[in-house]
């Protein structure tokens, strides 16, 4: 299989998309996450327009990598400076890394309306700058900035300048859509053009953003015409809409493509490392991205969930084991019966198509969903209802009664609200009080203050999300509100549902819901 | 310019999306949203799966509808079943719509594996739920599901599927890349093949999921081959890694391919209409969608703000005002500030860039915005919060004290929650108590009951939506919520916003706000 290589550039393009900022620490961290997935080069800063980079730089000689090597990113020297007087081209050279990526301007339009100088100097920085690069490092990378935008509205130009940067010795000439708005069949023709002239001596790259939507799109259609480099972020990061998302771009190369980009093993590792690289931006990752997000492989409408079952590929277009994610049905009213059977069974397996359990279970079913219940995102819950539903439940307290007190302005600013909480647990009636930041948190600090005494592995026991959703908002005030909370208690994790007008006893039954999982277990 | 007709199903697909589910309130609420966009064809609901989506279209007969038809889907017969017994299709037929979109298969491993019947009985079907179709609606869409995969496996048989179809009157055949697997040559090659062979017959359409991220590429490459309809959803939701997103290739084919989707004047109430339909949906639109995310034409990069400020083509591929989108630049005074300027001049005309309340607003908006508010949906909270800064504002009460109480069990099932009310209006402490459904109802009703008596015109005061969003819900229980509250008089409608730990006092924020809003009017 032909090989493609991929330069992952979270650490410098990805950086530059709002709201993403990473630490020394957590750079260090997406350097091994991506070591670990098999990337071989890895874009990690931009030492010259920002400081923090070259000490990052300095930091990362430390780290012991396997499968990818280090770059640093920069400009070209600045019009009318020789390339050893810039002081960006300085630091960019000191990070120290085996592979440099320069990045010149090939849109004329750029060259006389942005960096205001002539065309002909900008072919003088390109090469003056490539081969000082050549002279300092093992690999160099020519990132031709705009060059498909260069291309269409002045090919002779956009190509003299890459022809400047092979000349002076750059192993790779990538070319960018920088402004992402380019189409597939721009981006081939171009690529071929390229290839052509240029594909016997270098390779060639590819670097596409996602304005118009179509990156993953570039990407391949490049690959196609001859480009055996991709630039990229792996789960999509980057200036406005992003750059290329790296995880689709390679499962689709590698799963359906004919292409290699990673270890072969290495490919079931593309969840997780997404998964990881979103947990240390801190962003969540999308669950709609391709292959790698929570929904790619779930399955709701009845009809889908049926024929999955039947045959995976009915509705699945590669098996979510290939890129390490999971299949996952949901339960909701387009769900049918065979989908609750199945969730059935995972409690009793034992449990037949046609016994009777199943029907009270889809009946209860509609009957909570009507109300606005939604089992979708509430797994705890579901596994209780169906519990119960077998006598195999047996509640370990019951609530008598609870109060919640709110005011404003309060005492204590940070306690708002006290509760107070009326429960049956073995057999004796326990009562408590809790204060907290608001009602809901006052009644979850005093729910866990009674029954801990009696459990003590509820102390494991942390919320990790708590969602409110008004259902039918138009009656406002009045209107039901469905609260789903996610808990885990180091090990597991397992969503609960409560619905209601008041917001307070909503929360009430999720949380309630989310003691009883615990356990349950 | 060629015409591509659009028919948009978030409603019906899109509602195929985990997380997502829409009232009948929601429902109505997007079709007004797409019809005002200029969408012709909503696909509305599975009257035959869903026996609510029957009532929404009983409903939906009330609707004036400027440039959308409505169409209901359904499945063809089943096997063995005649199509004027089929309770499903009776439904469908039922709804009432002038458009009648069927679906059926055309992958023989879907007919054999999954329906169990054989190829011919699925011709059958095609050809006899069609032709009934036909004779109940004025348009009628054939949804060739898995066409694209159908044709790779057995191309004959997916082909005669599409002949059935078109010889029992279908109006368009519409592809289907169901599991979104397929590549856009595959695309292209296949669409090629039925625009030759039926394309002068019928119409052709496309109808593309993401789950290789090349949902948009391939839509775009069917209209290339000689699709002439395009089946998708407004921001992109969809089972799984969602359907394609039609803003985004509404803006690629109008802007850049030189097809018409939508009237000319309307492509600049994109922006728009997206972020209604994600709010009606409750989940907010990422901020990196194509064209219409937050982010689109947002630049942090100083290099790219700068180019931008020579040159907007340097970095934006299209102008962000022709879909109605704003360029943002990140960490910059001034261009926060012209759009501040704007906003605060709807108010007080007169105010120039150079006054220092200009610094005043933008200074507290950021402020408000660290602490999780958001102004964008909520025009009432902002026209204060300038009013205020203008010294324009004189309040009409102020809130010296509340409590609320909420127990369960409750006395009255319906008045689960208490509130007591000390607010400071005319000059006098008035002091009321009312009861509600839960605590935030309750307040409300306590608040109008202490004001009626000094301000009559409250009484034409209605809230007609109340939404809540978690900020940082990984904090449980302790998480800030952001309450939105939308009010009308009968003649205006105004949005406030509240942001509190407590979502009682949140709640308090945006409420109190909707009643100065009125009185300040």
């Amino acid at each position: 299989m032909k090989k493609v290589e991929i330069l992952d550039t979270t650490l410098r393009d990805g950086a530059q998309s709002e709201g993403i900022s990473f630490s020394l620490h957590d750079k260090l961290a997406v350097v091994e996450t991506l070591d670990s997935l098999g990337i071989p080069l890895i874009e990690a800063g931009n030492p010259g327009s920002n400081p923090k980079d070259l000490a990052f730089f300095q930091e990362a000689r430390q780290l012991r990598l396997v499968h990818a090597r280090l770059a640093a990113f920069g400009a070209t020297c600045r019009p009318g400076v020789a390339v050893t007087d810039d002081p960006q081209v300085r630091s960019l050279v000191q990070a120290g890394t085996p592979v440099l990526v320069i990045f010149g301007k090939t849109w004329d339009l750029h060259v006389t309306e942005v960096l205001k100088t002539t065309c002909d100097e900008n072919l003088r920085m390109i090469r003056d700058t490539l081969a000082h690069a050549r002279a300092h490092a093992e690999r160099v990378v020519f990132d031709a900035e705009h060059f498909y935008d260069g291309f269409r509205a002045n090919p002779d130009y956009a190509l003299a300048a890459l022809d400047a940067a092979a000349e002076a010795g750059a192993d790779v000439l990538c070319l960018c859509d920088t402004n992402g708005g380019r189409f597939p069949e721009e981006i081939a023709e171009a690529t071929r053009v390229v290839h052509k002239r240029l594909g016997s001596r270098v390779a060639i790259g590819v670097h596409p953003h996602n304005d118009s939507g179509l990156a993953v799109a570039n990407a391949l259609t490049a690959v196609r015409a001859g480009a055996i480099h991709v630039q990229g972020t792996l789960i999509g990061f980057g200036e406005r809409c992003g750059n290329v998302n790296l995880a689709t771009t390679i499962a689709n190369l590698q799963l359906k493509g004919g292409y290699t980009c990673l270890p072969a093993d290495k490919l079931a590792g593309l969840t997780a490392a997404a998964r990881r690289v979103a947990e240390i931006a801190n962003t969540g990752l999308s669950d709609d991205q391709p292959y790698v997000g929570a929904k790619a492989f779930t399955h709701k409408a009845g009809m889908h969930m049926d024929g999955v079952r039947k045959c995976s590929e009915s509705f699945e277009h590669v098996p979510p084991e290939s890129v390490g994610n999971a299949r996952r049905f949901l339960m909701s009213e387009i769900a049918g019966r065979s989908a609750v059977l199945a969730r059935i069974q995972r409690v009793a397996p034992a449990v037949q198509k046609t016994d009777k359990v199943v029907d009270e279970v889809v009946l209860r079913l509609k009957e909570l969903e009507q109300q606005g219940y939604q089992f979708e995102g509430a797994d705890g819950s579901f596994e209780l209802l169906v519990r119960k539903a077998l006598g195999l439940h047996q509640p370990h307290f019951a609530l008598e009664h609870y109060q919640i007190i709110g005011e404003r302005p309060a005492k204590n600013e940070q306690e708002g609200a006290s509760a107070i909480i009326k429960i049956r647990v073995e057999g004796r009636t326990e009562m408590t009080a809790a204060a907290g930041d608001g009602p809901v948190n006052a009644l979850d600090r005093g729910l866990r203050k009674a029954l801990e005494r009696f459990y003590p592995s509820l102390a494991e026991v942390r919320l990790t999300d708590y969602k409110v959703r008004v259902l039918d908002g138009n009656r406002a005030t009045e209107a039901k509100v469905r609260v789903l909370i996610e808990s885990t208690d180091g090990h597991a994790v397992w969503t609960t549902v409560g619905v209601s007008t008041d917001i307070i006893e909503a929360s009430w039954f999720a949380l309630a819901d989310s003691i009883e999982y615990k356990l349950s277990h």
